[in-house]
């Protein structure tokens, strides 16, 4: 069994605190990590029975950074339509916690972190993760911050799958659980695409085997077109349709050449190469994988009522009807299972023509459905009204 | 005005002509073409009043080896489903032509030509095309082999643009006209899925802007990106489910790491570096740029019906329903177009998982699709049954 080294003792900035000391998590693929570093942010108080936390999980290239500015892009938070104050994660009410995921690239564990044995980033020397390493890590840091168990546990696409991953491992420790837009397992049409933007960061010749900072590189064009791909799949074709249809850019006729004629061209090339100031190209790869191999049912002998079965947790599943990449029918196999075990669980198909990125949106309709299920756990949690 | 040189009079392999001689081909824009070589392939014999002449248009990464062996692949031709003795367009009642398209890599003029006043390939200097252009060069060699008009224009996907061009553009030449699983127009989405593979192959630094030959290198990686992407497109998420799930190849657990653990992910691979030994890079990006510019509305003022006011020609549209990059939605389009202008049409929507794909597929209704609507067509035209 591989054992990683442990990470210097340095005072870290922000919220940022050493895991694993004592006891070491033990990831799916058999290393041992501790002591390691997970980022977070949290919002409003933790009341004095400490029956008030939420935890958001954030997506494949989402942050801790739900409700405040993001310390890169200088953008506001992520998620400030659904966490602040009067919002359905009212934080006058809540106390909402959000890490960085375990890969990530921004405080937590990740490819980017100095191997403390080499001085150098670990690069694909970084052990493979799963969705199931993430959700014990932040089961970790709620340990560390004396939270047994959550009043909700939330996210939208990967972080649905880290709200199923909790529901499923840690029964008493959630009260409530929402996934948005998620699946119970990533389909082969999902990996596929992974797969795409993992070749092209790799066809990149500044990627050098995931070793590009001993060589003073990053794999910009590769990022840049693994993001590309990966956008056209959060968007639904409506959407993309009535922002861009087929309106040139910045021209009245087409060029005869390979420039950016059109503005859909012009959006995903940006698309592609902000992203690369804010994203590393190793956790990217690492962080797809994890999506990749997530199949809760397998972990439960292929049945998944099983992977839910004595769960006493409120469940509300919700869906886009525009989301090809995590379609309502992949929503809809979480209800079928959580009937079957007889859990408490609504689900809600919502009308909206944005596509997988709707969770993300000012979507009235998402609005008023988590309010209204939050608010109705939180009487039954004795949280008031 | 830009003017291409003329290539030299070599005599050519196979079916290859040189076209334009005395009157050039003006490419829409501007540049003036001639003389060209254009590679085709025939089967079946044409009659004595030249009435039984069949146009296969095929698509983006297709060419003239319908129904024969490949010459690079060694594989069967593309549609022998479709075309021979007793299929659908009988080689023994019909005279088949398909030409490799213009911009194309195996016979016709495209970036791969020498440019006889360099000794070099075209490259990048190569003029960008249209699906007009391809059409055009096409009458030209219909013209050179004395054929007035085309019983049937045949084509799926961008083979579907340029029987739409036919039946607009040359509207006492065509007796009947089926596109297949194609549109009007290339959507928003169609157009970023085909500028992520551009932008792959362009960052590709075996690309070297498109001179690629002079420093004997092939932009292989970016090429396989790019068809990788787009080969996800052509199949629905059913049939990638069906035909892997998440099945892994040749191994019975996962393996913690970036191998192919996922057969889906093995034969992406397969697909793109095969493909690289088949098409030429510069030849998609001229190709995909050509069915980006498509839309046959804004060539007539934004009129659909007005592309095809008076035309006399037969058409049958064909989609499935599984198709989400050129779907139902898109064909009906037509339908309607062709409807407000009073034209004889036929509108077929067929059932089937295999997206896009599909029309190259065995699948049943369409051959029977195909068979009754050229046989009553035959009838029409005098060819008999």
């Amino acid at each position: 069994m591989q054992h990683l080294p442990s990470l210097p003792d340095a005072p870290l900035p922000g919220n940022r605190v050493q895991l694993g000391r004592d006891t070491k998590l033990k990831l799916d693929c058999g290393v041992e990590l501790g002591p390691f570093p997970v980022a977070y942010c949290t919002y409003g108080a933790l009341n004095e029975d400490r029956s008030n936390a939420v935890l958001v999980c954030h997506a494949l290239t989402g942050d801790q950074y739900v409700a405040e500015e993001h310390p890169i892009t200088g953008k506001p938070g992520w998620w400030e339509l659904v966490v602040g104050p009067g919002k359905p994660l009212d934080t006058n009410r809540f106390f909402i916690i959000c890490s960085n995921v375990l890969g990530g690239c921004l405080g937590t564990l990740g490819p980017t972190e100095l191997n403390p044995e080499t001085g150098m980033p670990y690069g694909l020397s970084f052990p493979v993760i799963t969705i199931g390493d993430m959700v014990r890590a932040q089961a970790m840091l709620l340990d560390h911050l004396g939270i047994e168990q959550l009043f909700c546990v939330i996210g939208g696409s990967m972080g649905a799958m880290q709200v199923l991953e909790w529901a499923s491992r840690y029964k008493d420790r959630v009260f409530a659980a929402i996934p948005i837009a998620g699946a119970a397992r990533h389909t082969a049409q999902n990996i596929a695409f992974h797969e795409v933007g993992r070749q092209a960061i790799m066809a990149d010749p500044d990627w050098h085997g995931g070793d590009y900072v001993s060589h003073g590189a990053i794999p910009r064009r590769g990022l840049g077109v693994a993001r590309m791909t990966a956008h056209i799949t959060y968007l639904s074709e409506a959407a993309l349709h009535r922002k861009f249809g087929r309106s040139l850019q910045d021209r009245d006729m087409l060029s005869f050449g390979f420039d950016a004629d059109f503005q859909v061209e012009s959006y995903l090339r940006h698309q592609g190469s902000t992203f690369v100031d804010r994203f590393d190209a190793n956790s990217y790869l690492y962080i797809t994988r994890a999506m990749d191999y997530f199949d809760i049912a397998a972990e439960h002998g292929g049945s998944l009522p099983e992977a839910f079965e004595g769960t006493k947790s409120r469940f509300c599943i919700i869906s886009f009807t525009s989301d090809w990449l995590f379609p309502t029918s992949e929503n809809r196999a979480i209800v079928h299972a959580l009937n079957a075990v007889a859990a408490n669980v609504s689900f809600v198909e919502i009308q909206s023509d944005q596509g997988h990125d709707a969770f993300l949106l000012d979507v009235p309709e998402l609005d008023k459905v988590l309010a209204g299920f939050i608010n109705g756990c939180a009487e039954r949690r004795g949280l008031g009204r």
